[in-house]
C-alpha cells in the first residue's frame, strides 16, 4: 500500500460533493446517519473534554460535541469544500477546523480526550501510522471511537447484492483477505476505498498500544427497521464496523 | 440461546465420527490442520506450564503441549469415543483427559497458564459462560488461544460457494447478523454450530474480563497454496477465525 501515499479527496469532486450534500447524513447531520445512535453510545462523558474528529466533513460532530459541553473541538477534513461549509456553519470560539490529510497528519502531543472518526478511515492508505499519531495525540486513558465501511462490505471486487429469483438477497463475499485499494461509483465514478480486514483494524490498534474496549459489527434496530423498512437488509450483513479503544 | 442447554455431542454419532478420524488434521495430528502454524505462532513458551485443551480430540494438542516441556496438560472433550482413543495414544503422567459439557465445565481456579480450542467453541451456545469461567480458571497474566470456523463461514442459511460460468467463486452471505444455531450437513446431517459475530467473539472475551492481543482471520500462506491450490479459495473468505487474549 505505500504507492497510495495520499488519501484521495473525492470529496472536492464536484459531482460527488453534489451527490453527497444531498444523502440524509448531510442535510439530518447526525440524526440522519443510523449509526449515529451505536456511535454516541460509545463515547465517553464530553464536558470540559478536547475532542478530534478526523475527517469532520460539515462538522455535526464538532458543533454537537460542543453542545455537550466540550471545552474544544478539531475537525479536521482534506476537503476544502467541506471545511468550507463547516466554517460557515460554526459559530462560536470552542470549534476549530483545519485542513489535514490523514496520511501525513501530525497532531499535538497528549492533546486530546477523545479521537472521533466516521466513515473516513477507510480511505485512509497508511492506517498503521494514522493509529499511532493518534496514539501520540492522546492523554493517558483517552478514547478512539470510529465508524469505518465493514470489510464484508468493503472486501467484493464487485460490490453488491445478489438476488435469488424468490427475491433473496446475499452479499458475494471475495477478495476478503486481499487487502488494498477498492475502486467503487459511489456517487461518482472511481472513488477509491482501502479495504482491510477487521482483524486489520484491530491488530493496528493493538499495535499502536491501544486497548480494544468495543467492536461492533453495526445492524439496524427493530424500531430503525419499522421506521425504513429497506434497513432490514443490513442484517443480512453489517454496512459499517464500529471500534472503541482506550490509551 | 437459552433453550440450546447441551453442546450437541455431534462427535459421538457414529457418521460423523467415521468421517472425522478420516480428515487429515485427524490422521495427521496438528500438522494436517492448514491453521496450526498460526496458532502456535500465538502460544507462549510451555516449558513447566500448566494446560487446558477445551474440545481436545484425540489429544494431538496436550501430547504436543507435553513434548514442549508443559509440565501438565488437560484435555476437556465431550465425546467418549473422542476421549478413548485420546487415552490409548497417550503414555506420561502429565496428561489426563476429562469428559466435559462445555456448557457447565468447571475448572480449578487460577490453575492454568494456557487455555487453548482449536475449532470447538462454535459448537458452544453460552460462550459468555465458558469465557467467565475460562478466565477464573486461569492465573494472573494467562493466555486463552483459540480457533473457530469464521462468523462469515458460518452465518449463511445454505452455506457454500456461488461459481460464475467464468469459474470465478464467491461465497454468499446472509443472516449474518442473525445469531443462533445453524444446521449443516458436514460429514454427517444435522451438525448443529452456533453463529455468533466476529463483534460477539471479541466483546465476550472483553467482559469475562479479558484483554484482546490478537486477532486473525486466517487464510492459507503461500507456501501452502504452492503445496495444495485448492486452499488458494480460503482468501476469498477466511474460513477460520484465531484470538488471543490475555488475563
Amino acid at each position: 500500500m505505500g504507492r497510495w501515499v495520499m488519501t484521495q479527496n473525492i470529496y472536492d469532486n464536484p459531482e460527488f460533493f453534489e451527490g453527497y450534500s444531498r444523502l440524509p447524513r448531510s442535510v439530518a447531520g447526525l440524526d440522519g446517519a443510523p449509526e449515529w445512535p451505536a456511535l454516541r453510545a460509545l463515547l465517553p462523558d464530553l464536558r470540559g473534554r478536547d475532542v478530534v474528529d478526523l475527517g469532520c466533513g460539515y462538522g455535526w460532530f464538532c458543533r454537537w460535541a460542543c453542545e455537550q459541553g466540550a471545552a474544544r473541538a478539531l475537525g479536521v477534513d482534506v476537503s476544502e469544500k467541506m471545511l468550507a461549509r463547516a466554517r460557515a456553519t460554526t459559530a462560536g470560539a470552542a470549534v476549530d477546523y483545519a485542513r489535514g490529510d490523514m496520511e501525513r497528519l501530525d497532531l499535538p502531543e497528549g492533546s486530546f480526550h477523545l479521537a472521533y472518526s466516521s466513515l473516513a478511515l477507510h480511505y485512509v492508505a497508511d492506517l498503521a501510522g494514522l493509529f499511532f499519531r493518534v496514539h501520540r495525540a492522546l492523554g493517558a486513558g483517552a478514547q478512539l471511537v470510529f465508524s469505518v465501511e465493514h470489510p464484508i462490505f468493503t472486501a467484493p471486487a464487485r460490490p453488491g447484492w445478489s438476488v435469488d429469483p424468490q427475491g433473496h438477497k446475499t452479499w458475494p463475499v471475495d477478495n476478503y483477505l486481499f487487502e488494498g485499494p477498492r475502486r467503487t461509483d459511489w456517487l461518482t465514478q472511481g472513488v477509491v476505498k482501502q479495504h482491510r480486514t477487521v482483524a486489520s483494524y484491530v491488530n493496528l490498534l493493538l499495535r499502536a498500544g491501544f486497548d480494544l474496549t468495543h467492536l461492533e459489527e453495526w445492524g439496524p434496530s427493530d424500531d430503525q427497521i419499522a421506521a425504513t423498512p429497506a434497513l432490514a437488509d443490513e442484517r443480512q450483513r453489517p454496512p459499517f464496523l464500529i471500534i472503541a479503544a482506550r490509551k
